[in-house]
């Protein structure tokens, strides 16, 4: 019987009280207030260093964290609400593994970011962090979608974060790669990370639960709220983490252009290539987000304004060619089943995102940025690396990126097969009555679901 | 007949305008630009103190102050959508009040807060003040939700408005009790003082109405997004008018970590105690918000990480258990129809936040908060209260907050009773029918309500 | 047969291509960073000046700048979506124009507000001016919802983005009017552009439609997200561009408090003049608004917390009104058909603001405004104009946005009548399945417009 592998009643809770406690153990032992937000710290250092309220980075960030706080609930939740019977499922499960994955984040990211006197110090910078980290989790939850028990995506993220901290450490730290707004930390690691574990969680049967496997009207107009709050907000998300003042300006701005290029690319390949020459929501959904992706790596640099037009307008074409050519393709012959496209949405344009990242990096120069190189490529700037060696460290990154999200989704694909996860069977995917309660108001699905489960006992009763 | 009770076709215009004029005329002749708005006051100021734009307190608050905004029409406003035929008025009457209740409060706690020449000044933290002061009003509306006429909701305003200014000038002023983010003055107020309007206006055939007192599929998803924002932006709420520098980054980054821990335990809590391990939408949409409403005292001080956390997680755990053993009880034996479980979601974490608050407050020492002693706890800093005074005046605090809300409930109470206020009956209640023009898509509904009201005009004239 | 005129396959490709590729090569001969978004300008800048980040004018302004952005695609984008079947329509074109007419506004009011060395120098406030063109975009894309194809929209944005920069350089630059907010150049432009563009465009046979141009529940209550993200941030939106320190602050606060005013108003005059005495959904999702409409002008200026309750109280009665009685006179009288009622929500408190905005100015005077006259009336406060003169302008530039947006509305409806632009037949107007692939769960819908659509080609046909 179904109901026993998914039943929920011991497995989440279990989960849930035995990761929050050790989050909460681990956070006494090792977590304390940065020197921006301890009381006692702060003012000491605003009178020894004479500074002001405002040089607290709160007031710096703070505007960005909330923006970014809204991409990652909002943004990504509703997103992902297109589903007709998976809308509970979409924004709740999107709501817990983020509350988890942002805790775990701050921990991991805090031990290998560099530990003060053996403690992690925490302030907005780092909640941003973990807030981006949370995100990469949420692209490997897109391409899961559905088909995944909420204990499944607890360990995901659980792992995920440990591995997302690793790949970060080691582009940013060891190899002195920029990647302000992740196009390869965030957006490719999360979903390589992701297409793995879908395939090794492929389902041969899935198509018993194709007729859920698709929007209604309404769920199409929910799932715009996510586009759309993800479309704002990316210029915040790609600006958040850069350095003061013309960084954080011309990220925003860079971001801003490359969206709108991209939905002008997006709705002409969406009209071009849809039947009848109608446009097809999916496309503009997730297509249309595709130049933030692109623009997260060089969104910093001196892209200049018509270098991020022609990035958001590249990266519009080719997401909604992926979702028209390519998706069928991974599903057939790679036995990759991508239930939101982030091979398209974050895949693809964040590999690109990379790649005009390195060359971007590798143009850069004093006659360019003045001494706003020190913001920007500070190794460039003090001597340290050539541009040519920045631009070849951006690729190695781009590399490393794939390769541990590659092989690290498919070990932890490997875990959440476990029965002791709770996954769905093929039948009954898409669909939130298995770890819902579901308020009676749609008999016909119902009916469909019940029917459904009644055939699927009968067959394992034969 | 119901309708010329329910008719608000003289109630309701006069009484807006009634209202409306009394407060411009008010306004007129109390309030003015404080020295920050006032363009001549502002450039006097900023050339005689040799000020800076930025000093102005509009950059320092303003962007908390739309994250507030936001949480009150937004967050209140959509939380409260997901009755399946009360989305215009939970929508439309949240609107509504809250656009009464902050004009109404920027005079009542202008009057108390202190007048200048006679005048009210106001600004931005003015403002904020105010939209604290609506949400109170709002935490009210949610346990009355979908059993009163907007009359009865504005007069509801008026009075609980005036009160909150008497019982926050009594908290902040007389014993100078710390609550920046309202867990007494807003949560445990507008909780208490619902619940007892909620008692007076006890309907003992209020199960006439409940196939429409539950919610449906899509009203849940509108319900998430009022959850989602009130969730994001409760860091802002809680720091929105704490001290400038570490105060307002420590408390937003206290309530941040409180609210993660709150909905893992909150989820685990659901799953543990519902029908079949399953989750229920109600506890997500209200629970995973309780530690935000826990950390509303405690949050500006040196709370730690960790003991946020701990807040949160307990708050989460008492929040559910609240919704499913507490709220029968409170229906069933002290006749309290708590429409959207307020008791759980602001009395009993409100209660909780100011007893953290009081403990926390106890243990202040300036060997923890150095010279930020002035900025969270001026009385203990200049030596005027001791921290075991400060956290005893935090208690005294919270008593005179409860005495105040149930007193002022039951008085509020018997004056919605009035006939005049039209009140709809006990059997068309959570219906949108009755105070709306309703498009006709939801036939089934409509015949039912039909029925209903034939039902019941066949009693009255029996 | 319909399909071909209204197939967009070649079209709407071709269109957003070519518009695409045009700004692509204008921005890049065009377009550079300004001062504070260059890295090498923005340093020597600091170093010269001895400035500090914080002087760059992203903090001042990206706050606001997101608020608006979020006005302009969720705002605009929801409040449209309140016809049942053109969802996707709404927020998906307002989308895609606003994607285009921001960067074509940015082109267009560079060249108009002074090109440096023959560049257009952008920033965070050209970001915010492209939204607020776009917004005026919008404003007339409200006025031929449901009746246009993307095409002609992409085609009225195009011209009318253009001839929103004449009108505002010759109201801001040659005139000297103040506008911050935009009464006339964006509310009053775009509502009466609409309105000429919606009379050239008259379909006499649209009741055939008039069974899709209506509301149901739930896109009622998708309209309330996008009306109350529109309130919430519309002080953000009328202080976005005014002068640092106590002008944003007063143009905020002035803007809360005309709102909230308007929104009484509004209540009280919807119940008043409905049926029954019920309330009705579209006044309160419009009429509501107009309180920051007509703010626009004299927010900014010494208004008065009271003054701008009498202007919101004003407006809100002067639309509810319009959308009682003006409406149907203007589609059976002038053959104006105005979807969303742009007149009542943007056009008559458009002139409302302007006219408040002249009495306003012609009583500026240093007594009132000190040394902070300079920011808001420089020429005043340098004696190149005096209080009344200054008056006298605000009224000229009223009648110079009503001739230009009147004049070009027709000229542009003319072209946008042109068959090729595929504007759908009148009897299928307001429905989404003509430009987009429409999920099939509402048979009902789709039979009634098979059957629309079987009609009309037998007509054709006969």
């Amino acid at each position: 019987m179904t109901d026993t592998a998914t039943n929920m009643r011991l497995k989440l809770p279990l989960t849930c009280f035995i990761l929050e406690i050790i989050i909460i153990i681990l956070f006494g032992v090792l977590v304390q207030y940065d020197k921006e937000t301890d009381a006692k710290k702060w003012h000491l250092e605003k009178k020894n260093e004479n500074k002001s309220d405002y040089d607290n980075d709160f007031y710096y960030r703070y505007p960005s964290f909330q923006d970014v706080h809204v991409m990652i609930f909002i943004g990504f939740g509703f997103l992902m609400t297109f589903l007709q019977r998976y809308g509970f499922g979409s924004v709740a499960f999107n709501f817990l593994i983020s509350a988890f994955a942002l805790q775990w984040a701050t921990l991991m990211q805090g031990f290998l970011h560099g530990l003060h006197d053996g403690k992690i110090d925490i302030g907005v910078e780092s909640m941003i962090n973990a807030d981006f980290c949370t995100g990469s989790v949420l692209i490997s939850f897109g391409a899961v979608l559905g088909k995944t028990s909420p204990v499944q995506l607890l360990f995901m993220a659980l792992f995920e974060v440990t591995l997302f901290a690793v790949n970060e450490f080691i582009l940013l730290s060891v190899l002195d790669a920029k990647d302000a707004g992740g196009s390869m930390t965030i957006h490719t690691f999360g979903a390589y990370f992701g297409l793995m574990v879908a395939r090794v969680l492929y389902r041969p049967n899935l198509d018993k639960s194709k007729q859920r496997n698709c929007s209604v009207y309404h769920s199409d107009m929910f799932a715009m709220i996510g586009t759309l709050y993800l479309w704002m907000f990316w210029p915040s998300f790609n600006s958040a983490i850069t350095a003061h003042g013309d960084d954080q300006h011309r990220t925003a701005m860079n971001t801003y252009y490359s969206l709108a290029a991209c939905t002008l690319s997006t709705f002409a390949m969406s009209s071009l290539t849809a039947h009848d020459g109608k446009l097809d929501m999916v496309h503009i959904q997730n297509a249309a987000l595709a130049g933030g992706v692109a623009a997260g790596t060089a969104g910093e640099m001196m892209l200049t304004p018509v270098g991020s037009m022609i990035v958001g307008f590249l990266a519009g074409i080719i997401s909604v060619l992926g979702f028209k050519y390519l998706t069928p393709i991974l599903e057939e012959k790679l036995k990759i089943q991508d239930t939101c496209g982030v091979h398209n949405l974050h895949g693809m344009p964040g590999v690109l995102g990379a790649i005009v990242g390195a060359v971007t990096a590798s143009l850069a120069s004093r006659e360019v940025y003045g001494d706003g190189l020190e913001d920007v490529f500070p190794k460039i700037a003090n001597g340290d690396l050539s541009a040519s060696t920045q631009g070849f460290r951006q690729a190695i990154s781009l590399g490393v990126t794939l390769g541990i999200a590659l092989l690290g989704g498919i070990v932890v694909g490997f875990i959440l097969k476990l029965p002791v996860c709770g996954a769905p069977s093929d039948a009954i995917c898409f669909e939130d009555n298995i770890y819902w309660e579901v308020p009676e108001d749609s008999p016909s699905h119902g009916d469909q679901l019940a029917s459904v489960r009644t055939e699927e006992s009968e067959k394992l009763n034969s």
